[in-house]
């Protein structure tokens, strides 16, 4: 297939670099680190899968330069204010083109799906320990599988397809009928942990399950009973699953706190707002979620005055 | 009266001063800041009552260098981990010393009462802005309100004369017959923005009230129900007017944050823990507050991390 990847950070790099292995024509859009990108291509070291240097078909910096559309698209952006997603699209489709979103959190579809009504949308969700260390300069650190479904429900041709492609190049891929419940899963551990360690200031998963582990499964409780309530029931032991395989797990930071120290905007939004929203629509009692978000939130507004130079 | 004053701090400093103008007889304890207070005595500037140098009967730094025991011993500390309240007590008093406990909090009592089964202890509440801008400098920039009351109730005659000492210094000097309650009463306003002004990352508190009344609201209610299953019901508006004072207060920097921000301990445990013992206690529904004390404990733990160089 004729791939383009938008968003040369550590997933998109990564992601794209496996399909193009595969023998899959792989462009990429590249913004902030374009002229590595085009003069070096992308150089991935990995733990599991030994070192490759990935030289995309074409690197632009916009869409708009192709000359024909692909087949599949492939949006690996981070999805947090401020980030254009449906005008990164917008060159980069034809009406037969699948769109790919791989990113975190919850209902991270629906704005896609409503601007592209004729497109495939295909949904992603990645379990990886994965960094970009420097323009153009990936580290792949642990894991890899990437779970794919179509957007609200399914397995088309396109999804196995792909997911054939992952499975081939060394991870995880897999076909699932439905990633919108997967989402929910994954954001039982995400709404907990992430926001947890950045308003701590910076502590990692085993000091905070290991001192508050009553408020971590309060938290996870409430995201269980929010996805039920939203027809996506989980797991009875999704909530002691999660608690045990995080004592298993090395002390980690988490990809929020990663994000907060190095001033990014946080995926605050789509892995807790988004859930919160969903909880407040079904009227499910989410207290501990509703006293995280509102933190989260005092947080970002603390640090949106810092960055404009009006500390109070 | 000889009253003995533990703790040159703003609080201790500022309340001492204003009984030695009245014409008490009143000496300091004094630990960090001996040097210049023996040397200088201590200087007032304040916004209302005028500039005063207060020069202590005797200056010590301790009380066991005391030749006689004092009619009343004010202790004037905060009640934070570490600070060993009955040990700076022990050589303050006499069987019928009365023993002055000014600092913020719920349930600050027991432990000394315990400690000094036969002595008259006296608690007292504080609502003033006042800062200890270098060893024996004191600014009161606003308020001055002082309550005092007999623990756990009541009040006798020596509340009546210190509270008419302050009054005659010419701040409100309030005996209250339920000192209790009205700890409670200002443990509504406590819960709620102290915290929140540190775990926003130092919000003021008209940026908190003004983004996330709805969240202060809750907790504020949560202290009402844990005070009213203690014994001390609430006026049904309290929530109502606090949210409309702090309304119309200048944006404000609580005490809690003041103190993170110095590195010095801060008063979780008295102003939030003891408040969410006394709703576990009574199996009042407290998720909010619960949250709000998960997150003070995580960033306690970081920050005691960071201070013994083992950053995560």
């Amino acid at each position: 297939m004729n791939i383009l990847v938008i968003g040369t950070g550590a997933i998109g790099s990564f992601y794209g670099a496996l399909l193009a292995k595969t023998g899959h024509c792989v462009s990429v859009v590249s913004r902030s680190d374009y002229e590595t990108v085009k003069a070096k291509g992308i150089r991935i070291r990995s733990a599991t899968l030994g070192d490759y240097t990935f030289r995309p078909a074409a690197v632009v910096r916009s869409a708009a330069e192709l000359e024909t559309k692909p087949d599949c698209t492939l949006l690996c952006i981070k999805v947090v204010e401020g980030a254009d997603r449906v005008g990164l699209l917008r060159d980069a489709v034809a009406p037969d083109t699948g769109i790919v979103l791989i990113s975190n959190g919850i209902d991270i579809e629906p704005e896609v799906a409503a601007a592209f009504p004729d497109n495939e949308v295909i949904s992603g969700l990645a379990f990886i320990g994965v960094t970009r260390t420097a323009p153009g300069e990936i580290w792949h650190q642990a894991y890899g599988r990437l779970m794919l479904g179509n957007y609200p429900g399914g397995v088309s041709e396109r999804v196995k397809t792909l997911a054939a492609a992952f499975e081939e190049a060394g991870i995880d891929g897999i076909a699932t009928e439905n990633i919108t419940t997967a989402r929910w899963q994954k954001c039982v551990w995400n709404a907990a942990f992430n926001p947890l360690s950045v308003l701590s200031g910076g502590l990692d998963t085993l000091d905070i399950l290991s001192t508050q582990e009553g408020f971590v499964r309060a938290i996870m409780q409430e995201i269980r009973a929010v996805a039920a309530a939203n027809g996506h029931p989980l797991p009875e032991d999704i909530v002691e699953k999660n608690v045990a395989s995080t004592y298993k797990m090395p002390p980690y930071k988490t990809s929020m706190l990663v994000d907060f120290e190095a001033g990014q905007p946080m995926e605050t939004e789509v892995i807790l707002g988004n859930a919160v929203r969903a909880g407040r629509r079904t009227r499910v009692a989410i207290p501990h979620l509703e006293s995280v978000y509102a933190l989260m939130k005092l947080l970002e507004l603390r640090t949106s005055k810092s960055l404009w130079g009006n500390p109070p």
